[in-house]
This record gives C-alpha cells, structure tokens and sequence, in this order.
C-alpha cells in the first residue's frame, strides 16, 4: 500500500529532464476517442467490427440487440471517426477506422483481460 | 453523407460467418480502462509518465499543477491499473503499468493528430 504522496522538495530534481505533456488540443481530441471507447455497448460493437466489416443488419444479429439502438452507436462511433462508412448498393457497411483503432481495441482488451495482481 | 441505416433483410447475409462479441465481462473491465483515459489532465499526466516514471512533485512540476490534483488523479489510475509505483526512500515513483498502456496511449494520440477528413 502506497502512503499518501508528499511534497518531496525539488531540489533533488534537478538533474533530470523536462518533459512536456502532449499538446492540450491533441490531449482534448484523444480524450474524445477513449471516452467514445470508455461505454461497454460501443465496445462489444467494435468487438465485432474489429473482425471484419458489417452492415447494421449483420451487427443487430450477432450483438442480440434493437436496430435503432446499434444504428446510433454507429452514428456516434462515426462522429468520432472510430468507424468508416462504404455503401455498396443498399447497404452500408461499417469498419474500423484505421489501424490505430483496431490497435486500441485489442490492447484495451488485452490489458483489460489480464488478471488482477494487487 | 450516409443514409439512414435500414434493415435490409437478413437473407442475404446467410452465407457470412458469424462473429462473437468479445465477452461482456471483459468488455466492462476494458471500457472502465477507456473511461480512464477518457480525460483531458489524466491523459496529459499519462504523456509524461510515457516518457519516464516519475513522482508526484516532478509530475506537479511538468503539468504546472497542484500537488492535491495530481495525486488525486494518480490514485483513480492506480485503482484502474494503468500506473504502478515503485518506492525508493521517501519517493514513490508513478510509471505506466505494462506495455498494453503504454500502447493505448501512443496509438490514441497518434489517431487524435490525424487530420480530419470529412
């Protein structure tokens, strides 16, 4: 168990470097995506979609869920460009953004599979 | 600009194999993670502590902070797993908890710096 942190005076840090935080905008922008990321419905979604593109049809069927409920986790996912969108005659199917988000999914699902230690 | 979703008949589908959610336990551990990160002063704290381990007064330094609002954040993100501490004397160093975290951290900043496309 950790104490509570005290000031620990900071002349003892001196010698080590400084680090900048990310820049505020990009921290705000990034936030947006894990809060979009942060809701256990959206997840399982993007669970599926990580394996290959579907249409909302597809996605009400494997997720057991209402229609109109997948289509507007679809719309906010989009909004926040954690899905694309590819129309092929009446469909429209749904897939991961790009790379980075396939790579947050399965290591947030990673991390959040292992076991707890403390 | 995408069209209302519509159901547009399951038997064309048929042939798609079909794919399983990730378990829902799983995902409710993974989108406490996210919700986690999902927040502007953590996820700058988080930057840092990618680049180096560090303790709570050089972290209040770095992000131009009070001591009382660092450790209040370091506290909900030990509790959520994503930085460990590491005691020396009197100081308790803050590092990201494994490389999954360090991961999530990177590749989310890297798809916040995207330029927006549509």
């Amino acid at each position: 168990m950790v104490e509570d942190d005290e000031d620990c005076g900071t002349e003892i840090h001196r010698a080590r470097p400084v680090v900048e935080p990310a820049a505020l905008h990009l921290c705000e922008r990034t936030a947006n995506i894990f809060r979009a990321l942060g809701d256990v419905n959206r997840l399982r979604l993007l669970s599926v979609l990580s394996r290959q593109e579907m249409c909302v049809t597809e996605l009400t069927e494997m997720l057991h869920d209402n229609l109109p409920a997948i289509s507007q986790r679809l719309k906010l996912l989009r909004a926040e460009r954690l899905v694309r969108t590819r129309r092929q005659g009446k469909h429209v199917f749904y897939r991961l953004a790009d790379e980075h988000i396939a790579h947050l999914i399965s290591n947030g699902l990673a991390h959040g599979s292992e076991p707890v230690e403390d």
